[in-house]
């Protein structure tokens, strides 16, 4: 399997951090999409496969398949659906929409249909953006068998009485939902799951950029040694993360934090939308990294619609899990049309989430809560040459991380509260807890769970 | 017992509410207020059954009584007093000043007098208001023997040197402390309490209105099938609450909420002034129901003066019951004066305040926690007939508001807290949890409370 | 031993607060800090002593002594530290740097020297401030051996190359490290700390002002009837606050509350700086107590730096600790430079910050939560002559607090809170506890401890 070794192999996240080069990581992300664009896909088909394969050159995900039919929760994984082909003739012979100008044009899961037809029958399967009338909109109809076109307005005002000749060459019978996982081994069992939607079509900010950085963000954990293990699916939304939840449902409990990754390639700002938690560590560990990030960026409180947060944090399933985001699905006139496609994401937008994210991953793997081992008044820093000899001046800033930190390390106060509360970069507040332990001055609470293991394995889920 | 049927009948609370005539009830309301105005009232004494006995028109309010030197917690029910008469002549024998004219020119509770006496002597017992000088003030003095008159400070400022004739034809002595109380049946022993204080003399807002509004609302209670039973009270303020809760100190723990009216005749805008306990669901239902008004409102922290919430919500007694009020006591220049008129009071804002008080039972009737009985995932709407069926598009009103309910439904959160979440209107949040029900998606925690039951009956308290 | 008898004796804290005389006190505190202005202090030495003993003519404190090389904790005390001249003369033997000019010339806990040397061999021991160049910045070495001078940037800039002749004539031996104590015994053991360090030189707002102030409040309170006892420290910061903790940590548990006291004789507005418990009693009270003042004033949360409070709040202490300040350390230009000097103080600052304190001590003597005797409905205050008995008119202050305190006195709120709920001033929600106890309308949830005793002691700790 040959990985495509982009990065200089760095030995920890902060290496991966100091060493990350935006615009090669632009550069490769961008690449990534732009080769997932062309796909049809759908929630099942041959173009989830292929897109996934076409992933696999970056990270070693494992390509699993549910069949048709099998029941998942209150769902049950529908037929596998394939197109070939699908387009209208006028009377003259003129294709004058065409699957193969545009993926969108077809209703995803429309069934075969050969027929000609009068305008008027036609009309009713036909969708357009009136206010946009140059662009296609995105339309499916998953659990009603139906067909229909998406064109752009402007392609629909063109079409006059008359009769035309529509064909859709599609298949729907049983087969697979399909999806990708990898799991990137950490010292601990305790999981982290990023899960980005692969069901959309030619749509490049929702979601080929989520299902970009995600591959690419794995691919750098692999090298890494992390504490936790980090479980990356490429699924399709909704059925695809209720398929998952509902097979791997006793394992569910390893899952510390998670994150949903999508509209991560667009120009806007970072936006985080919380956890149904609202508090979960993962919440706070997103707002510090993107508050120390110095742009200005959106919170918003977790809502029952979205992503696929939606099922991982369903009350009977409640993972602290939040979605990581640029510029909010519905928040953008793009979105869910085919404006969203190569011009609207940005290499530089694409490399600024992964980054991010990394940053995410740091704090993630650092924080902690510990243990002042000397709680008695301050140890004497002085003599362990832990700081300035000469008093009577300010306290600097590691001086003043370690007072932080030995201060509120009461095992009640993680790293990211103390660096929240202290105003300091986390990156300081974690040099001041090495510096700690290293002097025998901090702990874990329980000490077995603190080192940080190596790397390198993938496998089945439990 | 004639009953007043203005209303059409409506079947339930949402009937009622959909057909209600601002015009016509704004009419009813302003009447029964201009009926109770001329009447002379005051915390026992006749005025104050001949109050109840016209708002027994309207509903088949149970007419109580407790007898003087009854003791009720730290106070004794006092002796009933009655007046007749009351004036002041000068020396031509012309009257100055006369009850006839106006029920606030005596001193609530004035001891008889008939005397000649000198300015000097006569001036210690006479209040005005010099900064309003055509208005006359209202005072009492229920505990301490004394006589007085109120009178405008321009009748004050006429009067000279000189010998008057003073005249208070009246009575004090052991009789009874009078109240209406209606207990409207509902379903379940669970009560609401409502209490309007009946002591004032001609002062329209304060609380003519509270006294017709609770009328008109048990009046329209009665005919509908409710969930609480609601428990109303018309009685003289402090001891005669005091009296009430000394009484039915046994049966109070079926008071679950409960709210005070007074000053809902004004123009101005509503105010609520929270329970004791700050956060009862009868302050968070209110909120939500002025929330949804559209209109500006004021939302006050409890305070231990006002009205009867004082004694609703001391310490040892602490019913979650707030006060609702357009401007507060205090709050008006016109408070506590001739000028709380019948010009003061709006059949508009009568009904206005009626109009919100069906919504506040509407939300308290309808507010519970749910469980969603498919916690795991959402559930599919889609083949229940309960979401779209065209994939790409936003998410509608109710089909958001089952989504919210669903995920909020875990036991812990209320409709009122899943409104307020969500942002969308109450009653869109109900429809959906009637749709969910329906469909065998959601339940009340415990079944056997949750039913609606029919109504109509009125007894006594326990 | 001759006290200095400068406030006609109160009787209590109400009497000594109306009768404060603030321009005697000033006086007073300001020539305190002047008389204490050119002793040599530093953490041990018998500039300590001296100080203390200046002290002693206002407060019968104790001089308290811990050896050189007594383990504290995690620190051993220090070997004592005296200087009797230090200087710098150039090659004509003229002084161009010398101790009895300024304290701060000398860096504090300098090795003794005597050498001629070059410019560039005296350069590293030479510290100034280029951006205040008249003025002599403070510096120290405790722990580390190594000497050095501190000198104006332009006594600096006038030195050329060439030799010098140094001179530190100091003395670093076994012996004391030297504090001043002093318990104030109350009614009951338990304990209020109040401390103020007072190792620095010729500094006068850090700490001579916290000294001095400290000193006359003891002298104050000594006088007093008082519930709880007060300790005073005059104390080296850090290490003697490290090791007092140390010697008394069994005793710990009796300190109820505490206040560190520095830099309270500049004219900048008030800051209280939270303990670490962030909501303590102590916190709740001089918020309240600056609030009433009328004045802007400043609240900072806990932050491991700064005094003592680093000690008294180490996570293993954790004393409900603040430190009242007036302009915090590092945020006035002066600050440990020579500039905090006799001009920087004003007498109207150093008697505003005791008369803040002493209004402290009040409120924390009063605050308590009651238990309202009846409960259920207002007690009947007419009866008792406790409420107005013309009705109708507006609550007046008094009573309005009489209602606050029975409404929240069940056991759960203290007085503090009642205030700030009420917005009323502390003394007259006071009052209206004092009547309702006369009335037997309020008590202490247990009576043992409610009794304000007699004073007048002083003791050692435990």
């Amino acid at each position: 399997m040959a990985l495509n070794f982009v990065l200089k192999t760095p030995r920890n996240l902060r290496e991966a951090i100091d060493s990350f080069d935006l615009e090669q990581e632009g550069a490769t992300l961008y690449n990534m999409v732009r080769d997932l664009y062309p796909i049809c896909r759908s929630i099942t088909g041959e173009g989830v496969r292929q897109s996934l394969r076409l992933l696999q050159r970056n990270v070693p995900l494992a390509i699993r398949e549910v069949a048709s039919g099998a029941q998942v929760f209150d769902w049950t994984v529908p037929k596998e659906w394939n197109v070939r082909d699908a387009w209208i003739k006028n009377a003259k012979g003129e294709k004058l929409v065409d699957l193969h100008q545009s993926n969108l044009h077809i209703v995803s899961y429309s069934v075969p249909v050969r027929s000609t037809m009068s305008f008027a029958e036609l009309r009713p399967h036909l969708f357009s953006i009136p206010e946009q009338p140059d662009w296609i909109p995105y339309r499916t109809s998953y659990y009603k068998e139906t067909w229909g076109f998406c064109l752009s307005h402007r392609q629909l005002e063109g079409l006059r009485d008359g009769t035309y000749e529509v064909c859709i060459d599609a298949t729907l019978s049983p087969g697979y939902l399909t999806y990708g996982e990898l799991k990137v081994q950490g010292a601990t069992e305790a999981e982290v799951l990023i899960s980005a939607h692969s069901c959309h079509p030619s749509l490049c900010n929702d979601n080929l950029s989520g299902m970009a950085v995600a591959a690419r963000l794995a691919r750098c954990l692999l090298q890494l040694p992390l504490r936790y293990s980090y479980r990356f699916l490429w699924i399709p939304g909704t059925i695809g993360a209720i398929s998952w939840l509902a097979l791997n449902e006793s394992a569910l409990a390893k899952i510390k934090h998670g994150l949903v990754l999508s509209c991560v390639g667009d120009p806007g700002r970072f936006t985080y939308k919380r956890s149904r938690r609202g508090n979960a560590e993962i919440d706070r560990v997103v707002e510090l990294v993107l508050k120390e990030s110095g742009n200005a960026f959106d919170i918003l409180d977790f809502a029952p619609s979205g992503y696929d947060e939606r099922q991982y944090c369903s009350p009977g399933i409640n993972l602290p899990l939040g979605c990581f985001m640029r510029t909010p699905n519905n928040k953008y006139p793009q979105y869910h049309t085919s404006a969203d496609d190569l011009t609207f994401v940005k290499p530089s937008a694409l490399a600024g989430s992964f980054y991010q994210l990394l940053k995410v991953v740091e704090v993630l793997e650092a924080n902690r809560r510990f243990v002042n081992l000397n709680p008695k008044c301050e140890p004497q820093l002085g003599r362990r040459g832990l700081y300035r000899t000469t008093g009577g001046t300010r306290t600097a800033g590691l001086e003043e991380a370690m007072l932080w930190v030995l201060n509120f390390s009461d095992g009640n106060h993680d790293l990211v509260h103390i660096a929240e509360r202290a105003g300091l970069e986390f990156t300081v507040v974690n040099s001041a807890v090495e510096r700690l332990i290293a002097h025998g001055l901090l702990a874990t609470p329980t000490r077995s769970a603190s080192k940080a293991g190596s790397h390198r394995a993938m496998g089945k889920m439990a």
